[in-house]
């Protein structure tokens, strides 16, 4: 069988490590898929970086499109990544030239998977995107493949190393978000420019992914809630612990009577739930399908290695000849994704206020919770505070979000209340 | 195109499931394969028993071994069991009258896996095994595509449910091995003959198949070195909690220098590794690849669902066109497993002494290590007994096994050791 020829578009650590290991490891990957691999092209901005990787072979484009269009190879890998622009450009044009594409590009894929998919249907080309959720974590091929006689009821994924590294030291540090971010930032473990993943948007564009597959329908991050951890304090970290609990950042996608549920959200999680142990920057991914009962994915969600493997994992698939509809079933055959209101969730709650340390707080407080039809669990109260004002913190049985709404507006308006509350819902996955 | 007819030879829970599900949900298996699977024959011993699954449809043959002969079928699904007889004759006569085979049946593979993959291989037809390791743990498919560009150095696993689920019991009821494996056959969770699951010999029969599969070597079951848990006792399991582990039965496949190590042990882990964290009847693999690092994949390793689940995937592959060699390259490249020697290991050992309480006795055991060179990590000793005999427990630095097992000869024959010291290795994974 003649080679697939593969050309890379990026030369960032991902895109070196995989031109590094189709060069490097030819015999062990060719006697895989009983077929060569072989790179032919690549194309990056600046010529003249040290990659680390010998390019001399290799044809090299300063248009990424160009080489889309033109170079003489059966797969184009897009790892340029943005949700518009030169990156979807090249991955049109890869797809109208007739050739397969691997991207991680999850912003583009959440913005345009749809309108991608059908135009590599036509073309009959496959669009691998492993590597664009849980890095190294094979969740796709698994929804895919390994589940694929299963109606799947959750996904619950910690899909954002960034945001896990963060909760992670400030749990074992007792710091706050901002100092525990700087310090991410100088390990390279936070972008410059953090927004995308403590506020949630990556995390939800892997999430709006994860659904379609799952549910078999069409990609709508339009439709996810996306919360951020920016109001996570180093008091609520404590208090989780205190109370048997982690925060994480989950994104949640539920098949519910109402529709699909899309989430990302901090939560709190019991110490006996499988992600409460998924620290640092590795990512996991629980599944829960009806034949299966729940099955745990987790491993490294980001860097070189990781997102090389699943790049590779889908060209080696390729060249095996195993092309699948991008969402696991024709993209003719997707439903329209029914979004479920916030306001309808059911569950229970943390809330954690700043009040004035003065009689009959807690009354007030209570009240509002009664009157809302909010069942209180627990509260807990700290010791006095110099500055006359204290943290308290309740848990609430389970309640709908929007009776909980209320009575945090409530609650947030009395006299006695000096802070925004904290709320943070808690998930027993 | 055609649909994919499938014969079942085995009507157990499992086979029930399969044939259900494939009959229940039609058009959400044809939706994703883009072809329709359809049941056409069963085999069993027993027509008349009630399975909850109506079979009037389809070709009933008493004799397996006939369906797999003469039935119209394209895939043979083999939940026999067995590593010979029945099992291994429908298997042999399916791929030989060129139909693909599915099957759960781990002992049959461990035993004929590297004949059965070339009997396949010469027939072009596939042979899928994906029941046959962990359940609807998609291992398989993970090592053979989604981490397919790495070089895998180790598997660890818990491939065992019923051990799990006794050693978890043990753990949180205080009670012994031969207590709780009762309570667990009365339950359902261990069989009435419980040999091949306490001894190890499932697990090894597993892993064996996972170093295959991982390694590219042809399969050696006679190589896995084998230990069960039935020496484990409530002690044991306390004084794990104590020095923070948890005690496991492990599958490890390591490549080392020396050959490939294969090896079914109870282990001391640490409580911050994935495994520990694995309870009841879950199985749960840690695959560690050279781009990857570590990677967990937990779930239910049996029952019903789960194993129909690992059925219908590889059902599913087959009806895609999705046919890869067994063990992930052609059998003709497999190389021969270089077996190592469980006296070479290397790590850190926990010893229980059962001793009399006399002065000097901690002074024999502590010269009986330092004279075959193993240093001393930590030692526990617990109050008085009436009886006069203590128990006494040491954690020993990083050692060799065969000075381990020499210290440990010369401290049994002490007089003042009344019972077989019990030596449980610690796995820092």
């Amino acid at each position: 069988m003649e080679p697939l020829r593969v050309a890379v578009a990026g030369l960032g650590t991902v895109g070196s490590e995989v031109i590094n290991i189709l060069a490097s490891r030819k015999e062990l990957i060719s006697s895989r898929c009983n077929r060569e691999i072989v790179p032919v092209a690549v194309s990056a901005q600046d010529r003249l970086i040290d990659r680390g990787v010998n390019l001399s072979g290799y044809e090299w484009y300063a248009d990424a499109a160009e080489m889309a269009r033109k170079a003489n190879a059966d797969v184009v890998v897009e790892l340029i990544g943005g949700a518009e622009g030169i990156a979807k450009t090249v991955c049109e044009t890869a797809i109208g030239a007739g050739r397969h594409v691997v991207t991680a590009n999850k912003a583009l894929l959440a913005m345009h998977g749809i309108s991608l998919a059908k135009a590599a249907e036509r073309q009959a080309v496959g669009l691998g995107y492993e590597a664009s959720v849980a890095g190294g974590i094979p969740i796709i091929k698994a929804l895919r493949e390994g589940f694929a006689g299963n109606r799947i009821a959750s996904i619950h994924g910690i899909l954002n190393g960034t945001c896990n590294y963060i909760l992670t030291m400030m749990r074992e540090t007792g710091r706050d978000f901002d100092e525990v971010l700087l310090e991410a930032q100088e390990l390279g473990y936070a972008e410059a420019d953090p927004t995308f993943d403590v506020d949630g948007v990556d995390a939800a564009h892997k999430l709006a992914l994860l659904a379609s597959v799952a549910f078999g329908t069409e990609v709508n991050f339009d439709a996810v809630h996306v919360e951020g951890i920016r109001h996570i304090s180093a008091d609520d970290i404590e208090f989780a612990a205190e109370l048997d609990f982690r925060i994480k950042l989950l994104g949640i996608a539920n098949q519910t009577e109402l529709g699909i549920e899309q989430r990302v959200y901090p939560c709190m999680v019991p110490m006996n739930a499988p992600l409460a142990h998924v620290e640092g920057v590795f990512n996991a991914v629980v599944a829960e399908g009806d034949m299966l009962g729940n099955i745990v994915l987790q491993g490294m969600g980001a860097g070189a290695g990781p997102t090389a493997t699943a790049v590779i994992s889908d060209i080696m698939d390729i060249a095996r000849g195993i092309i699948l509809p991008m969402f696991s079933i024709p993209s003719s055959q997707l439903k329209k994704l029914d979004p479920v209101s916030l306001d309808t969730r059911k569950g229970p709650y943390y809330v954690r206020l700043t009040v004035l340390d003065r009689p009959g707080v807690i009354a007030d407080v209570s009240a509002a919770f009664r009157d809302e039809d909010v069942s209180v669990e627990a509260l807990l109260q700290r010791g006095r505070s110099e500055e006359g004002s204290v943290p308290v913190v309740l848990t609430l049985h389970e309640t709908v979000e929007h009776k909980m709404q209320r009575a945090l507006a409530r609650i947030a308006e009395l006299d006695t209340v000096v802070e925004a509350p904290c709320m943070i819902r808690i998930e027993h996955l």
